[in-house]
């Protein structure tokens, strides 16, 4: 075992190696690191592997002999170099601009993130609120719309849109925030050197230059499945919410919501089509009552915001004949036939009222002008023709 | 005030009299019913109104104001001889086939109900299951093929369907029972003789036919809105639960919703688009967790049924490369290339993990066939066209 080629005693160094040394998530990393902090706990790991004390069968040399095989060929100084050529930068705990929200991951926390442009929208980036939207990549049109519209909404009210950069709904997700001139976040589960999907490519350029692009993985680091799936803690703990818009039953980001729930953060699903089997793990999350019904972005600010501070309103409905009445009220005028007249006892058997209640409400029903007297009957007043009326 | 025209002493014409007498749901009725029985409390009415002594304002009089009208022309015999006509019969509470279950609304109980066809599909009707599936006028497409399918499931498990009648939803709904030979059954606001809406009449025709219309008040009687909205929590009541599949943000579907919740039963919401309006009162629903999200037939027997008699089958998935592998062998296999060989030291670094474990796993995998050893490195086993298996 070789000396180190680089300082590892500058803890930013020590923790940017953590971040190449084990798996993300690996959870005695996690503790080690949290314990000793990244220095001491890289000491420790490189003079266990130079006096070959570690091959034994116990928990602590399983998991140095994991990580053993990476610290020959370890020199974070070009990952550096590589993330520095992109204009990027390395943010490690306590750092200015570190996410407070990812401490909440306790010691699953992420070593080190590996940044292209900017994780906050401004320097107030502690005030600001991210709300997380992912999704499946087998979008449907519908999903894609939804997830677009819901993206620009939120960052119309500023707030920003954290996604996992990949095809579908996460692609739908940046667009909609980048259209609408807001921020957006990418998690990538590989290096920010290589943006994937490739296809995403031009795609998270701009969210590079508009928002920003981060890994918990160093540059050089291939997308592997697991780190799909590890990296969507970091967008769960990153969101204030997590909003679900298209999941197939069996979908990535339904582990993203579980990420949620288990940080205590609110879950939304998006509703779709029964017959779209791109909704069924939404809908699998409403069954379960493990997500909260979504439909438009006030619902999704609902999430995150102090109760009542963003009440979506109620759609507009078209006034009905027997709005705005009292029941007794409503219920003379819908007992007055469609097109002819009636005399009080024959509306008072119809509406199954006392006739002097009936004599009542016919007297305030004309001076509202909704009904007349027809000799000593009574008849609907004709609604005015609106275009007559205009003329 | 003359003698009324029929014999008042009988207590099926008693109890018909009070369901031409008084609006329904009227709770002052109910309760005078429900403690003197339809009887006592006719002729206590009709000793009143002739005595003249129900001039004042206290609620009792009230009431009986509201329901002089009605008692000079009442002669139920007319209306009994309108449904004999018709093929149909009265019900009364504690008649053999009276549904127990509008026992549960207590004083709003119905006097009387006016039938046409069969309520229950067989004598066993107390066992039998029913569900209400109601929903908007206005409904969409998608909606009428949910409802339809709904429907056309339930019956196929033994579940009969009632609804109201209305377009939209409702027929939808009707039609799929009947299309599944099932049993349906519709509960009207106004009177079995005028089958409405008339764009439905042969519909409910063939209702009558293969199922049942009912409704509480006689023949004669039009379906005004007081009386749409207190049929609701019969449709309720006969339901084990309810099914709203299509509703918007104000809709009489979510007042059946809402006494099915108040009678305890188990309320269904099917989530669409939310770009629908026609579906935002579900989403409402769903959204105040006033619903379960039910997507299919399974799901909405699962509200009737003891948890776990009618579990859904999540719906069969494309088996993954990855599936069925413990944590530990799929990250190897995930950290082979995809079109070449590696080394086990090379798929050490890239997974993770020791490589002793990277030894043990790729042995595993050898025998299972998902790998094959490239002199001494590894690589994974190109999958046979399933079509040259074959051959």
């Amino acid at each position: 075992m070789r000396e180190l080629p680089f300082d590892a005693t500058d803890p930013r160094l020590a923790a940017a190696a953590w971040s190449r040394l084990v798996e993300p998530g690996d959870p005695a990393a996690g503790t080690l690191v949290a314990h000793l902090g990244p220095v001491e706990a890289l000491d420790w790991l490189v003079g266990v592997v130079r006096r070959g004390e570690a091959a034994g069968a116990r928990p602590w040399e399983q998991a140095v002999a994991r990580w053993a095989p990476r610290l020959e060929h370890l020199d974070v100084r070009r990952e550096l170099d590589v993330l520095a050529r992109l204009g990027g930068h390395l943010l490690v705990p306590g750092d200015p601009g570190w996410p407070a929200a990812l401490d909440d991951l306790g010691e699953a926390r992420p070593f080190a993130l590996w940044v292209r442009g900017r994780l906050a929208a401004g320097p107030d980036d502690g005030a600001r609120r991210q709300v997380a939207v992912v999704g499946a990549r087998a979008a449907t049109t519908y999903g894609q719309h939804v997830a677009a519209e819901l993206a620009a909404g939120m960052v119309e009210a500023g707030v920003a849109v954290v996604s996992g950069g990949a095809y579908g709904i996460d692609a739908a997700a940046h667009r909609g925030a980048l259209g609408a001139d807001g921020h957006t976040v990418a998690v990538l589960a590989g290096g920010v050197d290589r943006l994937y999907p490739a296809g995403n490519s031009a795609l998270l350029e701009a969210v590079v230059a508009a928002g920003g692009v981060v890994a918990e993985v160093p540059p050089g680091c291939a997308p592997s499945r697991s780190r799909f799936l590890a990296r969507n803690r970091l967008i769960a703990a990153l969101g204030a919410a997590t909003v679900v818009v298209e999941a197939a039953w069996r979908s990535g980001a339904l582990s993203t919501a579980a990420h949620a729930a288990t940080l205590a953060r609110p879950v939304g699903a998006v509703p779709g089509p029964v017959t779209s089997m791109a909704s069924a793990g939404c809908h699998r999350l409403l069954r379960e009552q493990a997500a909260v019904c979504v439909t438009d972005a006030a619902e999704v600010l609902e999430l995150v915001a102090p109760a009542g501070a963003h009440l979506p309103e109620p759609p507009a409905v078209q006034p009905g004949l027997l709005d705005g009445l009292d029941p007794r009220a409503a219920r003379v005028l819908d007992a007055l036939p469609a097109r002819a007249s009636a005399a009080v006892a024959s509306v008072a058997r119809t509406a199954g009222l006392p006739v002097a209640d009936v004599r009542a409400a016919l007297g305030h029903l004309e001076l509202e002008g909704r009904v007349e007297r027809d000799g000593s009957a009574w008849r609907r007043t004709r609604p005015a023709s609106p275009r007559r009326a205009g003329r």
